[in-house]
């Protein structure tokens, strides 16, 4: 199946992914962390039959699941595949998705609203991504009485949402940038304009690998087309200036730090996750100048050795075996 | 051909290299610090006689070399082969050598003394290695008129080697005593029993590679069987210590250990000479306790990797391109 994750895509040398984000909720039911049992009964019901039920071939690749179907360690798996947020996965009771056999589709019911469509590519593909949630939004504008206010827009739980309730998001990969030690500084310039960077796994994380998610916060006032435009303009940017230090670097020491990665983990017998994160982006960075070759994608690899994805794989661990477990699955995808 | 450091020898898995060192005078001429261009002729020409125009067949497997014959970069290369010492290659006009073909004879010729000889074999030899000094030893006193002192011995320009003018020294390759930061504790015990540890490359050199040299330092009043002897003893305790150590040790974590070195010596660009010796070291421990296969030997290596070693080889370069040849070489050669 062709993950995110697991395929190679358009420029996705600097950009690993592309994320589309909207957020609906249905009129004269109070919002999910005030739902009762019925309620989101209610909800789930009424959403499942604008999607799965409406007339477009397009529901057809679609399933609905209940999460208390789903295993606790898978729902952390998803978490890790990006695919559900850390909340969603934590407090599951009564809750829903509607997802997508390879996943690139997965609608929350019940997060912070009511409904939260992801649309989630691997590489550049603002246009693609937007044209499915677009494509998702008419159904539910079609099938369900959205709160919509005529002068704000969609209505949301949290303010910051109000307005087209969209979040835009691309993941780069800058390893160069950030060890020129500016990505700091690019965070504060970046957040004067409405837009913010932050580490892998969204808000208050570390940036990992090197993968930075940069997305748009402003929902009022603008368009969604200006909103993704501005996106994909600071996107382009951070990838020029990434490109620019990749040309001017010191070949060889760059060539020894990427084979001496490649090394490691072709030979560890031991690997923590964040260890296998900073092998693995140096293991991309030097794909992506043609100084290595590598049976795998370095960013399949990132999402497959994370904790709850090798213990869906390989069964309950502890931290200590997930350790030598993650160095031999590596060392064989090698 | 077989040098000490391109060879498997007894017990060589943590005894590497075992030396015997004889300093010897001759009558009526000063010490080399004191001694006349004439002077020097007259010894060279003296112990060239007396060893290479002796009866004996072992005569023949020597060679005399006038050192001003030997190239600079050569002649520190020996140094890092262990053949000649460093202030010997830094001052040698009107010196001399008598090497034997395999470098496990060498005689220094104006030394601190008149005649140093050496034997150096690979592995734990005393046995073998002084029967040789002593034949040697017999022709230099059948042949020439040497400083004895029927009270005190041979006579030398140190006080140090009054006596048996005797040192001999076995190389040890002693990580786990070192990792768990016992070597300091240990030469200070070793020194009261008139025996020292140094690093690989002699007095006041760090240890580099985990490689310890222990040595007799008495002279005076003691035999050179007793003083051998003692020497035995002590290597054999520190290699029971180690050996102790590597039976208890976490198979898992040194495995990663010596793994990642590997993986790292296979794929580095640019490799200093320290860092060389330490993943060697790492090499040296892991094919010891069957944790890895290795094509090369490790001290092979770490000698051959050694900066005037590398130039000999591959032509005069500096620090920076010795790192990217050193590189090269060691991955080639595993």
């Amino acid at each position: 199946m062709s993950y995110w994750y697991s395929v190679s895509a358009p420029q996705d040398n600097i950009a690993v992914s592309t994320r589309i984000r909207l957020a609906r909720n249905i009129n004269g039911i109070p919002f999910p962390s005030k739902m009762s049992p019925e309620q989101f009964k209610t909800v789930n019901e009424a959403v499942r039959k604008a999607i799965l039920e409406s007339s477009t071939p397009f529901a057809k690749t679609l399933k609905y699941i209940a999460m208390e179907n789903i295993p606790e360690i898978e729902r952390f798996a998803m978490v890790e595949r990006h695919i559900i947020s850390h909340r969603f996965a934590s407090n599951c009771q009564n809750r829903a998705i509607i997802i997508s056999e390879d996943e690139s589709i997965c609608i929350m019911l019940g997060e912070e609203d009511h409904i939260r469509v992801q649309v989630l590519l691997a590489g550049l593909q603002f246009e693609k991504a937007y044209d499915i949630a677009d494509h998702i939004d008419s159904l539910l504008c079609g099938g369900l009485d959205l709160a919509f206010d005529e002068r704000i827009g969609f209505l949301t739980e949290c303010p910051t949402n109000l307005g087209t309730g969209l979040r835009s998001s691309v993941m780069l990969h800058l390893p160069l940038i950030e060890s020129h030690g500016e990505m700091s500084g690019l965070a504060d310039s970046i957040s004067k304009i409405g837009l913010t960077i932050r580490g892998m796994y969204g808000e208050g994380t570390k940036a990992l690998a090197s993968l930075y998610q940069v997305s748009n916060q402003i929902t009022l006032g603008i368009s969604e087309k200006n909103a993704i435009d501005n996106l994909k303009i600071i996107a382009s940017q951070l990838i020029q200036k990434e490109q620019g230090y990749r040309e001017q670097l010191n070949r060889i020491r760059l060539e020894d730090r990427c084979m001496r990665s490649l090394g490691v983990l072709k030979n560890a017998r031991i690997l923590t996750s964040s260890e296998m994160m900073s092998r693995l982006s140096d293991i991309k960075l030097g794909l992506s100048l043609g100084l290595l070759e590598c049976r795998a994608l370095p960013i399949k690899l990132i999402v497959e050795g994370q904790p709850y994805m090798l213990m869906r794989k390989y069964g309950e661990m502890s931290p200590d075996e997930r350790d030598i477990e993650r160095a031999n699955m590596i060392r064989n995808l090698l």
